[in-house]
């Protein structure tokens, strides 16, 4: 889920250039809703954010209710081979989370406090690990459904923390983020199919929370040269669809749901078959949980309590 | 949170030694309950074993309804200015999930590609950020919490991910885990009487879940042989007491929640104060709600339909 439109730069109250964010994320602030932690994209959350988190989360999951999907949660760190094998690190490697440690002595100890106490670079003093922050909820499914799918495919919704290494002040552009999915795992014209039926309930659910959402072709952010024919693949073939919605004063189109067809990106390094042999085709739908929180408190206010009797039943029915 | 029993080890059936929990643990796989990554310690969970671990979530925030406490919730990833100043880089260098990433051009990415691909390090390749996943759950808390205190303290209650990189097969011992604490911050009597409290609560509750629960002395797995001194400290001043269960055949005592009375460790660095102007204190109690959501399952079987009413009345009351 990303948002590639250009940012808009006004002129603030003080004559210095301001981000177009820069009043939603001081009424955040200062209505206690984020916590900052003195580094960007990463924030605390108030009960009352989470409240709203929360009740996304379980209305998701009353929406897609009907797809006999079977739940998986996995933690916010997955295998770095995973990460190796289904191409993330050779399509975005500028967004990892790789997870280094220290297995060092004594002396390795007293050298890396030193160093930090200094001000100098720790990272040759840490090791590797076999782990990697989980750049998207749907990753770790996929080696773990190798084999023959069975008829008609296999529905899984999987909901918790991504990571992206790109800081930003502004608060839709948070570093470790929640995201819910629904994936489908098949044959392509099932695949289609979800992607088509999920983006249609997108639309759905999220205007029915008083957004103003509309449905555009996307592409991901990938890296260098020859990333820029991927992307340009990813649009024709029209792969990913995201969901956006106009924020700031600005109207800025800031993505809050996103839908992609894989194609068998992910069924064939993890060898997933439909019944009669092919590799499988995948799709996803993912509500991004934080930004559609954000989305909400940016259009109906910071207080959950004061939202349309419309949407709040939507909520908390 | 952590277990320093010594594991005893029994011949398996094929002569070969087995490690004590191996039967749990090919249960918890056989079952679905657990998904293997390829990583020790690092698991998918299937809806029934998250409808236990959510269950033990809202158990602890309606014991926890009488404490006004304020809830806060923070990602997995933490600033690493938090780890360095809170003095867990000093004694738990370890454990620690340090998050790197890469920030070169198309030729430094051929060229990790290539290392990646020939099964070489790549670690020199990636550059460190300014985050470090999170030890422990109220860890990004204190930094926030900077100023002087309200007459009687504060209370906080944080639910989350916590990380420790201690590979291990033993299903009790997860590199990614989940806590849910109580946090006191105010005067040295109050973050006793704190843990005090809790310690009995979480006795009363644990207890109640038909879990044979006792607690004991504790200390954390200090670094080197500075570490030595600080866990005899620790331990003679009883700053830390775990609640233990037995699992395994072996009747192995395994920590399911824990809590410490960290005097100013937390208040000095970070600027918290009473309104008399000392040095707060503080303490927290933390569930550990992977490991007490596995001792269920040990204690009562895997399928949570079939535990004894009385327990299933405490978590879906």
């Amino acid at each position: 889920m990303t948002d590639r439109s250009t940012a808009t730069v006004d002129q603030g109250s003080n004559g210095v250039p301001e981000d177009p964010w820069t009043p939603f994320r001081d009424q955040l602030l200062a209505e206690g809703l984020l916590v900052p932690t003195g580094v960007d994209g990463l924030y605390g959350r108030s009960g009352t954010y989470e409240s709203v988190a929360d009740a996304m989360d379980r209305l998701v999951l009353r929406v897609g209710a009907d797809q006999a999907a079977s739940s998986v949660r996995f933690p916010p760190v997955m295998p770095w081979a995973t990460f190796e094998r289904n191409g993330y690190l050779e399509s975005f490697p500028d967004q990892m989370g790789s997870v280094h440690t220290f297995r060092g002595d004594e002396r390795d100890h007293a050298e890396l406090l030193r160093r930090t106490e200094a001000g100098e670079d720790r990272g040759t003093l840490l090791e590797t690990t076999d782990m990697v922050l989980c750049p998207a909820v749907c990753h770790p499914l996929y080696p773990t459904m190798g084999g023959v799918l069975p008829d008609g495919g296999r529905r899984v919704e999987v909901y918790g923390y991504c990571f992206r290494h790109e800081p930003s002040t502004d608060p839709f552009r948070m570093q470790a983020f929640r995201q819910h999915d629904y994936v489908y795992l098949g044959t392509p014209d099932g695949a289609r199919h979800h992607r088509d039926l999920w983006l249609e309930r997108g639309l759905e659910v999220l205007s029915g929370l008083g957004l103003e959402v509309a449905s555009v072709v996307a592409n991901d952010p990938f890296f260098g040269r020859p990333g820029r024919m991927l992307a340009a693949n990813q649009r024709n073939e029209e792969l990913k669809y995201e969901i956006v919605t106009p924020v700031y004063a600005t109207q800025r189109q800031t993505a809050i749901s996103s839908s992609n067809c894989h194609l068998d990106h992910f069924g064939s390094p993890f060898g997933i078959e439909t019944p009669d042999g092919e590799v499988a085709h995948t799709s996803c739908f993912g509500f991004g949980v934080d930004r559609i929180t954000l989305a909400l408190l940016h259009r109906h206010g910071p207080d959950p309590d004061g939202w349309p009797a419309g949407v709040r039943t939507q909520l908390w029915p």
